[in-house]
């Protein structure tokens, strides 16, 4: 068994930036390798941007890529960040995979932002893929839920169970 | 076994705060609740402020307070920020308490400035607390440490077994 | 002669303001009477929100609102914080307004964001209308510009005359 | 007349930053170049740090280099930035020298903080030297100061005449 965390980036507001050529907000590159950096994180880990996306645009496609990768991967601690709206979809997509702990997060206000969820969410991930036994988890909010009963409430801006 | 995360803040640099009427830095209030409000972090939680030192200043007396605080605790799961020079003497201290998850986390940079890894590693303790079996753990630099043989490099500026 | 600042706030990026609830982000209420006050700003002055839109969305009409908002304010001194799309054709509409220094600044990245040159730019704006003789100023990238020659260059990302 | 601005840097709280190997904070190098070129200042400009000191450190002979650099200098705008303690009684030191317009500012909290006055300050400081007709001024708290009436009001956390 390897202590390895293999980190796939999928987009979502987490890496969410401003263009002002564009006058607006789009999914940029990953904050999460630079945040891992600043944060002076010392774990195995490798970070791979699968994708980047707004989970709204999320296609079947994608979630097989994502579980793809998933199943490929030799590391058994496997973190995926997420845009929130279809994070539970996908997490539903990732059971079954023998021996791995599989930890989806992300955010509720870009990593970009003075006032935004993304490094403590990420921090609070990474323990748990590290922590918890082989299964497929929601890591949102200071909570750890089971995607077969997890839901996003996008009026109170938060997962519930 | 109640869900309750108890956390109690013991001061350290995660709490320092700079005072232009004495141009210098000192431990203040703690950053903790209204970092766990930000985040809309939603497990049940209670933050309880133990002690406001420097690490370095802790007693004997000090460490027996924050052991008899954690036994009384109706919670099983137990969150204490620590500075960080000391911390794993206090976690050694700790050892023994039947049924409790116990995590000890801090700052090597300040939670009042840019730069800092409070946020991130308030959020990687908070998922360890909830995800660790009973015992004492060391989280930081985003590791889960045994305290046996956990230390603080400071040259490195960071923790290594 | 007052030394009252009137500051009137239009909208554009520096108030953007990333939205959950709709993925995207829109002008908000304005950061600028919170920046005012957590820098510690002693000038007499007031806050005032006369529009809240995306400058390219501003129209002759508002405008009209802008202009006349200066001509009845009894302060000499005052600046607007507006889109800077269309910043440049706002200061031409406001020439003639005689014993006023009027200076209008914005921002490249929204006042939300870890790295926005809105403090910078609200900071240098003020100085500029307390210190500059009577006219109308565009104050952007740390230059006071002429609004006769000063235009943007959206691919360089700054004003340029 | 040259319209370069002339950047000296001389330490005080504005640059001071935290160090875990000593569990303090110290007046490092200076942030005022990194913070000029990210709010992406084109005005003509140069940054040149004198002194790396606390102000109530600063000695008659420091007093003496700072006039010396002002005077050497070929630009007619300089902006001098320094610990707020002993800001006025530097100021007032500066007075006489032909033809130049001389502004000195600093910050309540560090620039390395969350919440610092520093880039605000900044920002105030560079217009009013640009803008401003040939004298001494301390550019604090959104105001202009005659260094002859100005002082720190260290209990108001302030500058006041």
């Amino acid at each position: 068994m390897s202590d390895l965390i293999d980190i796939f980036t999928t987009g979502g507001t987490i890496d969410k930036v401003y263009f002002d050529a564009l006058s607006e907000y789009q999914v940029g590159p990953t904050a999460v390798a630079d945040m891992l950096r600043q944060n002076n994180v010392q774990c195995d880990h490798r970070v791979t941007q699968l994708l980047r996306k707004d989970s709204l645009d999320l296609t079947g496609e994608d979630r097989v890529a994502i579980r793809q990768a998933a199943e490929d991967s030799e590391a058994n601690h496997i973190l995926i960040t997420h845009g929130t709206d279809t994070m539970v979809e996908t997490a539903r997509m990732l059971g079954g995979i023998d021996g791995k702990t599989i930890v989806l997060t992300g955010a509720l206000q870009p990593a970009s932002l003075k006032h935004s969820d993304a490094e403590f969410n990420i921090g609070f991930a990474l323990a748990a893929v590290q922590a918890l036994p082989p299964g497929v988890y929601v890591a949102m909010n200071g909570r750890i839920f089971d995607p077969a009963t997890a839901r996003k409430d996008r009026a109170g801006g938060k997962f519930v169970d």
